[in-house]
């Protein structure tokens, strides 16, 4: 009875293996193989539990050789197999599956060829949230970002040379050579400060007070270049989440180009799974939403009212009674609009129309309800 | 005689548990149970005077226990008894009550039992100012902060297990395993810093330089995020507690909608105790004030004036008179909208006839107080 | 012969006392005897110059004791003695006269009393560039400033509890008490990390660990909202400072009262002192200067011109030009109006008229020069 | 033979460093000499090939000798010799031929005197990318900057004078006097606390706690600033390297002033050699590109087509289609204009002709490449 499963659940893996970046039981697999290679360096633990531990650690080997087996073959038989080996991906899963077996087969201790399994922490990469944005940030402010960072090695050597001159002779280990004193200087630079060299003449701890000041300012610098950097990002990030939904609805399609460039930046998406609850009868609100795809369903008195792509709710909030009038849940996977109260009067001001449209909707499901 | 004060002061407490979150007593016995906490594990202070100690931590179990016993029986009164019971309230005010007995009843020892009355300061968390403003950033920013922390983490253990290669024939005490590392790893990335495991290789050194360095970019990268969150957070919170009070302004309540919001983006809201100065005689002034709620009084010579709901004052310092012409205080508890010099200038520009009404009543009441 | 020089000098500096916050001369007394007074403490040199240390340090006082008389004796000519004396101002000059020879005179050591001489640097506060700014700042960001402290305040409480519990068996003298774990946990959680204290059991780390993490945390929100409040506070003043200046210049006195306000976002004042080259001939320059107010020299070819408040220069760099034809230098204490190319650019395509005259002005000059 | 190599490349060499900052090998130079120069502090490695090292070190020092004379010829034939001696980098050339001679001859030890050629390091400042726009942000807000850096002082001063009094008595090494204990304030205040010096009395432990919340906030200040600062900057640099190029593509010359102004703001500039690639085939594009300066090569299936100045490609992606459709390449050092959909929506919304021509040329090429 198991033979028929194994093949089904193998084939099942197979298919979500292609697809995508990682499966869900992949991050499982990177999460316990990361611990039991930690815990295999512990040497009480190690010796206490040592046969799980190796069978756990060459389960997760065996995962990731045979997923990398299954997309190389996926790969190839789509033609790009090549491009995939090369590809960084492809080195990293390469790597995940090869690098233990290699290790061990060259001789390595077990203790230190399992470390190897680093790399699978590197398959997660691709799969953090937000890492686009990050990326993009750090790619713009590279001009500013490389400019503080040059100036930091430059004010590290120089200190690094003066404090060496000024306190060799005192203390010849930790400031006898000019690669020992830069060990301190970066210590104190990133205010780490580990107190295992620590300047004690008078000018040298000069040098050494000048030196923290100027690494707060490096500090300051770097925030406000990221800073600047992720606010001009954010912007840009939410305008083209929210376009694409705009223009599916009906209500705002009546609104010329620049109106709706102009709606866009006052919107913000959401993306909510099937039966999550959006309004709870009684709660205070400040925004309405729209719906941008999905359904909603409106839990009325003694009916249900089920809203579809297009459709708007929660308008009476921004309309002077404060209170919400029922619960609102989603029926499936639904992205909703969010316009907030204070963009919501100056969508009213600058766009009288649309105000009539909600007025007159929202009048007449008062008076349905009623 | 005492007998009638205490039922008195008793039902006052309820009345005041019943309505509020927190009244100001539960601040002060808060306070005063978490000194008395910190004490009770200072030896000599305790042994010098554990009576008083014993007994105020005694009264403040006290306090604690009738406060739930009173909103318990409130809240069963008014019909959501079980909700307030599995709320976060409901629940904190219960464990702030139940916890010590049981611990002393399960024979922990007195000193370690009345270290769960850290529990008590959880009630003070819905009282924090600003804290819902905290909150929704957090919330969205979510995505990009917990892609900092993932990279946080990856950092982590990446750089630990480098390490710990690199150190741990060297260092058996410190780095001779992975978690053993990880916390060297945690305590420099945040740069903290404490010393107590320093890597000493030359290796080992370059390795946790680019920890530090890494430690400093995020930081900048959280910093970032949060300073972008925080504008955005603050335009919007601002502009919903200045637009209530706007429309109560007959002065603003001519101007169509669109202008409306246009000036709620200039006004500031201020709340302002009973018998507060606002001007004083002879200072400098660069704004004007519109009254949205209460009353202020204008300290002329010879006479006092009263101006309520919707008038204004202080708008000669922005027609050219810098110097404040009297003294003008709050009769009770006000709301005042503050105009800005800058943004004095932007309205009159943009709103002319505005303007014409504030020079005709500044001329009408110079005139008046010649 | 030094008879009428004496009183001479003393009439000057009573001038000057009683006019001005601080005189330059009680700068320097300020910096003088603060550092005495830290010479004070270090034995060697102390004893080895004790009379010099001395000395000067009752010259510093006797200037302080006068200063406070002058400035006494003309608050009370002018009337308002009893407000001066009260005021901050008032009383960090009484202290810093008074609080020594009283701790002498009532049996302190030399060396505890003269520490006194620390209220001095008091006397500066109110000299601080930017203070007023800065002060501004926090005052409109108090309310998320004090919600992240008392953030910080739990979790500092909260965690000295925990790492109490977890570590007081083990290291009773950094941990037996929660005052003494309170010292760790500020020590940690501000990201000092002195390395005096520090956890060892595995939970405590952990614990600890957490701690840092929200340590970035609460800097990063800290940042966050003082950048946002700077930003708001920076465009307001400069706003402010150039308004005043803009409306002296009749080049743009033409301009309605919105395109004022417009303009003025755009501009920047720069304060010059006497003989300063504004601009050098032969660099490239990328803004053009208007004079608000004192005079410029132009050191053309031949001849000087001298150009007064209300005329501009350097606008060939932004008419296609980028090399400065001549040096240009104050004549005397200047306050100039400068325009970036990029809002110069601005500047013309909104307001195309002044865009004619700044050409037709740079014609005239053109052909007058050639 | 080698005799005509050798002037041929001295003649190159000297063109080079006659007419730029720095040549390439300078760059080398510096770097491997200033890695010589820690090399010699390393005893073991010193000895180990002493004569490697000195002979680098020699050759690195001809080459700035060298490079200064050559320097000083040119500005002296071009009849500006006098001001390079004396500029900062004439200085800085200078000193980086003459110090280390100098110091031998007068007698200094071989391994002090190398140790001047950490002024090598100096030549590479000019070079450092960005380094104009952060000093000017530092000049612009040098009016808070330095008001916080006061504060920091008087911080420092006042906590340091307290501390002295609490724990002179329990420590009198770290804490004997007030400039010791100055050194523990800079080491506290900035945050980086190697823990050589740490207050044990509770009210000195106090003290240090408020010491250490004012480092943070002298922290959040610092980078408000300075993230303030840069936001503007960046704005203006952007905008002051895009509009010079924007002037030159045809397909925005035919908007007047105020929309090339509004266009600026929305474009990025872009600097490619040759030979890189810009779009790949089959990638998802959010931007446009406009080929300001050089030339493109689209690779069309069959043909390849050369895109000059004034051209566009991309279009596609911002008009609905999201793959790209072909490889598009630079023929030379090219500059670009990019263009993001969300400033492209903006664009349209505001100048409907342009989105006409885009809308017309994309037609046509769909058709063309059918």
């Amino acid at each position: 009875m198991s033979r028929p499963l194994v093949p089904r659940l193998l084939a099942e893996f197979v298919a979500a293996t292609n697809g995508r970046n990682m499966t869900r039981a992949a991050y499982v697999v990177v999460a316990t193989g990361s611990a039991m290679m930690g815990l295999i360096t512990v040497d009480p633990a190690y010796e206490a539990a040592h046969h799980w531990v190796d069978a756990v650690l060459w389960a997760c080997l065996a995962f990731f050789v045979f997923e990398w087996a299954v997309r190389l073959r996926h790969a190839f038989l789509a033609g790009h197999g090549s491009s995939y080996a090369i590809s960084g991906r492809g080195l990293v899963d390469a790597v995940s599956a090869a690098a233990i077996p290699l290790a061990l087969v060259l001789g390595a201790s077990p203790k230190t060829a399992w470390l190897l399994g680093v790399c699978w922490l590197l398959k997660v990469v691709p799969g953090i949230p937000g890492l686009r944005q990050l990326r993009r940030v750090l790619v713009q402010e590279s001009g500013p970002l490389s400019s503080v960072l040059v100036i930091f090695l430059m004010v590290l050597f120089l200190s690094s040379v003066a404090v060496h001159v000024l306190e060799r002779d005192i203390q010849p280990v930790a400031f006898g050579s000019v690669p020992a004193t830069l060990w301190w200087a970066v210590v104190t630079l990133t205010t780490v400060g580990y107190g295992d060299a620590v300047p004690t003449t008078p000018l040298g701890r000069l040098v050494a007070a000048m030196v923290m000041i100027c690494g707060l300012g490096v500090f300051g610098l770097w925030t406000g270049i990221l800073a600047t950097g992720f606010a001009a990002q954010t912007r840009r990030d939410n305008f083209l989440k929210t376009w694409e939904s705009v223009s599916k609805v009906p209500f705002f399609a009546a609104l010329g180009p620049s109106a709706i460039a102009d709606v866009t930046h006052m919107l913000r998406t959401m993306d909510l799974p099937a039966r999550t609850m959006i309004i709870r009868k009684g709660q205070t609100g400040d925004c309405m939403y729209f719906v941008a795809d999905g359904e909603v369903e409106v839990d009325l008195p003694g009916k249900k009212v089920t809203l579809g792509a297009g459709a708007f709710f929660g308008e009476m909030a921004l309309l002077g009674n404060n209170m919400r009038s029922a619960n609102i849940t989603t029926r499936r996977v639904s992205k909703l609009l969010v316009l907030d109260l204070v963009d919501f009067r100056l969508l009213m001001a600058r766009h009288p129309d649309l105000a009539a449209t909600i007025d007159a909707e929202a009048r007449r499901r008062a008076l349905e309800n009623r």
